[in-house]
């Protein structure tokens, strides 16, 4: 299970063969003209109903499951994993929720105010819906709880980042695991072996750098604002800019991050969409190329500020919605990169497929490789299934 | 000039010449015991004296040229320069102070809230105590006004950029403007042909990137509180840090900034001071190990990503007083830049000379220059002198 602030995702594994049985799509949650979808081998269902609540969508997915005779009965699901943006320093692996790890949870939320909230929401929803079924957390943070010292905490009083616990949690931490295991499984390497920069370049976008096996570092940061220009967040920005525009704008300083995080970004500086494909028809605007400019700019300075911490680079992958189809944009990265020795395959980039796609002469192996984040959580759940 | 929160510097020029004819240096303004302070040929004179006000303390630097016999009538000054940190986009080029100038710097003090109200404080006290000598400001955003504009703005929403002026508008750029330029003349090659990145390190601290003989990037932003580490300010942080803090220390946005400003960096890390070199008797403590680590691993980090967003580097400079005096610190800088195909030379490097510090091997060339802010700043008033 994946919930957004208005939209549920869900995949209905086999567990031992990791087969997708089905998988569906709740948009427009609490909105009219909610949309309902289940696919399952060739087949599809879809509704239209308008305000559907979240209890209503966790019991209609169980309901469909059943009705499309997906499953014979719902003790078949051995358990619900659920996908939680901030674990903070408390939860290092996937947890069998129990009412004690729910209120932990719970006090985690001020890392994550716009996620966390609504999936524990979605936790408690689907507990008392199918109260025998176990249920699962997988963090999105977890891959980063062990980040070093030196790249996880921000130059401010000290006493503040032990009392408070800030410090950079990350995000897209199942992404970066999951596509990091599988370019080393690719590549026929030990992940150990390697010094990589995965990239997941989604409407929510990071980079992360892993090294012995394990992450280095990060653009993401406290909370999932930082690093990259996104679709509607800011990114990397001046703290001062907070006051200037509280004053300017007369918002209080909730309201100014609000902004950054919602309508800054691709969004805020084209002026037109947070997804850069509906800037095809406006591509000569001079805002649009700069937006495009900046975009790409930031990943390319993300990647050269890792290559010089980790010592060279011998992996980069592309993943996520803009990541695994964007074709020209991966040329146009790898174009920038070129100082660095890397060098891609145009006809492997254009083919697009799973796996390498430099040219044999780039120093670093540039790889294209889909992320499957529900596939990353079945397999940490499995791990601690009853 | 040069006015800071509570000192000030001043250097004489004979400007023909570009020879230090006296300088002087008055600390702890308006408290107990300051400091009043002149060096001339190879005399000094020093005067303690209680709760010195900045007017008292410029009357006295003149009266004091005229006593110790530097000067014999003041009107042999042609004109007196200040330092100015933010001077928007407003200012391009070194001005004369005129009324309706230092109306448009008033309105600029939002961009530098630490510096700027100083500074203005200081020239309206000198336009007083000698209104005969015309008075010029030089700014320390100039060199940065014209960066690329995917380089300048954050990803806000465009109209926010547009009517606040909100952008990166970058410091040290008198230090910056003159140590490549410096490094430009003593490798005999013209500043327009080389790739460069400069290195300010001192108690505050920025790099910048040059390239067709124009600043690219820089690691200072809207105001100076980001990019480093520094000796007090905390360098990039994810605003999201604000209001958390802020709740949890019951504070203002403005008192949080004001925090990150003057109790954070190598002071607020370490626990123990804002300049390293207090450090050697505590070289042990972890925490003083991992304020260096971070130190070290953010400059590291940007010269990778200028690296990568220049398409190499033909030049790194090291600058400021730690830059300048750190033996240590350089060689630790580099050496985690190997992978850039960087390498110092140990015996230039211990050496400490002005000129180049890397190996025949090197592919960067990395030099060590002493930067002048004064002898920049006293270059670009002789051009708009009267």
């Amino acid at each position: 299970m994946n919930a957004g602030s208005s939209s549920v995702k869900w995949k209905l594994f086999e567990s031992t063969t990791e087969e997708v049985v089905a998988k569906g799509l709740v948009e427009r949650i609490n909105m009219p003209g909610s949309i309902f979808e289940v696919a399952y081998g060739a087949k599809k269902y879809a509704e239209n109903v308008d305000n559907l609540s979240y209890e209503r969508a966790a019991s209609m997915i169980f309901e469909k499951l059943k009705d499309l005779k997906i499953i014979a009965q719902l003790t078949e699901i051995d358990g619900i994993g659920h996908r939680v943006v901030a674990g903070g320093q408390l939860f290092r692996h996937a947890v069998k929720i129990t009412e004690d790890k729910l209120q932990q949870l719970k006090k985690l939320s001020d890392f994550a105010p716009l996620h966390n909230p609504t999936e524990i929401e979605y936790i408690e929803i689907m507990q008392k819906a199918l109260p025998m079924i176990p249920q699962y957390a997988v963090f999105d943070s977890q891959f980063f709880t062990d980040l070093p010292e030196m790249n996880a905490i921000y130059s401010i009083p000290y006493e503040y980042t032990q009392k408070f616990g800030i410090r950079r949690y990350g995000e897209h931490g199942i992404s970066h695991d999951y596509i990091s295991k599988r370019a080393a499984k690719l590549l026929k390497k030990p992940l150990s072996s390697l010094k990589m920069v995965t990239l997941h370049l989604g409407s929510g976008a990071s980079v992360a750098a892993e090294k012995d096996g394990k992450a280095f570092d990060t653009s993401m940061g406290f909370t999932p604002l930082t690093g990259l220009t996104m679709g509607t967040r800011a990114g990397d920005v001046d703290p001062s800019v907070i006051p200037y525009l509280m004053k300017k704008l007369d918002l209080t300083v909730e309201e100014t991050l609000e902004m950054l995080n919602t309508k800054s970004g691709l969004l805020g500086v084209s002026g037109i969409s947070p997804d850069m494909r509906d800037y095809a028809k406006q591509k000569d605007d001079p805002r649009v190329q700069l937006t495009v400019d900046i975009f790409i700019n930031r990943i390319v300075k993300y990647v050269g500020s890792y290559f010089a911490e980790l010592g060279g680079i011998d992996v980069l992958v592309f993943a996520g919605g803009i990541g695994e189809n964007n074709v020209k944009l991966r040329s146009q990265v790898i174009a920038k990169l070129a100082a660095l020795g890397m060098e891609i395959d145009p006809q492997l980039n254009t083919a697009g497929k799973e796996g390498v796609i430099s040219s044999s002469a780039s120093k670093t192996k540039i790889m294209l490789v889909p992320t499957n984040e529900e596939l990353s959580m079945v397999r940490q759940i499995k791990e601690i299934l009853d």
